[in-house]
């Protein structure tokens, strides 16, 4: 799937350049601006920070229909809930459902204003609306803001599968035996500090037992404690 | 869970303001700002927006352990990976986790230089790093969108885990300065004991933080630990 960020009648040129930066961390590059207010301007550009070759490659619009012309599936990024017709998704799951059906195809977000958002009519060019789960009482994110986390999700989406397969080993957990080992020499040597209550060690060192065996110690970390317990016994002896 | 925002040395006030208006769109509200080189500023409010209040509460400090005193766990966020020995993870499975695990507590998010991130030492100080998901060839994120993702990757883990308060009780999790503690002891009776290498103790003492940090100590199991401690001091003196 290949996406398009399609930006409509942004006001800020600032918002312009980073909405550009903020795709190219997440290896998108088509961006597209219908009718942009201030656009080109040294301000996009210091925003873009490395990202500067989306500004220059750009596609410039009159109209929202001339910049999803290309598009196979169109979705409308919006902040409020405003009884809208077409069905309104959550990033995730949206982005989860897009990529799985529109493999090789074009896909377009479209972010409004930045204080009036879309307007209905355009609205009802997009197939499906997005909102980014917000606090109701200030939803108002930064237009640039809300591009990254679109970017970001559709980046998560396709990369879960390469993730999978490159989780982490889980770290060589010592054998019981080792880990014993270092028990019976920890009893040692707090018996040699008087740590120990002599009449009644036991509820003690389930306590001390309960920490280390929930730390799932590795056969290193063992070395390292009992070299730590080694000096002690040096010192002390 | 708790969440704070902790920007370490942020050099552009524009990016503290964005910060706070990204936080606040996810009903975030808690920043704490470390030796930030310009602020207050009148930058920093307006690019703010309806945020302002964030910027007015903020709390400041002059040392990143001062910002995160008051936390149970420290996730450091930080573009690259940098051959680290906490565990990296993504923000999604990562705030799962904590949502689960941290109930009632406080969990900071630091965020670090715009030019540089954080350093070594600062990430030392965290008990695990986070890492957005980014092209490989251009992973440069602009401050305040990260601080954006993290807040959404939080309140989108918020809402769904519905069942969140049902779950049992997490364990009382020893704050950040309580384990800070518990190591300088532990340095200051490992020197006594000639354990570490005094010429380079870094690495081996990083090996003994992730141990414990993974463990998750309780406040009781930290005056156990302490009591062993004061118990060898007793007997080396």
């Amino acid at each position: 799937m290949q996406v398009k960020i399609v930006l409509v009648e942004t006001s800020h040129p600032g918002n312009i350049g980073a909405a550009a930066r903020a795709m190219k961390t997440m290896c998108l590059s088509q961006l597209s601006l219908v009718n942009p207010q201030q656009f080109p301007d040294p301000v996009a550009f210091a925003r873009a920070s490395g990202a500067a070759e989306l500004l220059e490659n750009s596609q410039r619009c009159e109209t929202l229909q001339e910049a999803i012309a290309d598009c196979q599936r169109v979705i409308g990024v919006t902040a409020r809930d405003r009884k809208l017709s077409a069905p309104v998704s959550a990033p995730k799951p949206l982005m989860q459902e897009l990529i799985t059906q529109y493999q090789g195809l074009k896909v377009a977000f479209v972010f409004g204003r930045e204080r009036n958002g879309l307007t209905n009519e355009e609205i009802d060019l997009c197939h499906g609306v997005c909102t980014i789960p917000a606090n109701d009482e200030y939803a108002s994110l930064n237009l640039a803001a809300a591009v990254q986390i679109i970017c970001y999700e559709w980046h998560v989406a396709q990369l879960v599968d390469k993730h999978a397969a490159q989780l982490p080993k889980a770290p060589a957990i010592a054998p019981s035996g080792e880990i014993e080992g270092f028990y019976d020499h920890l009893w040692e040597v707090l018996g040699k500090v008087d740590f120990l209550d002599k009449d009644n060690p036991v509820p003690l060192m389930r306590k001390v037992r309960q920490l280390y065996d929930r730390t799932e110690l590795t056969s290193a970390e063992i070395n390292i404690l009992r070299g730590i317990l080694k000096s002690i016994e040096k010192t002390v002896d």
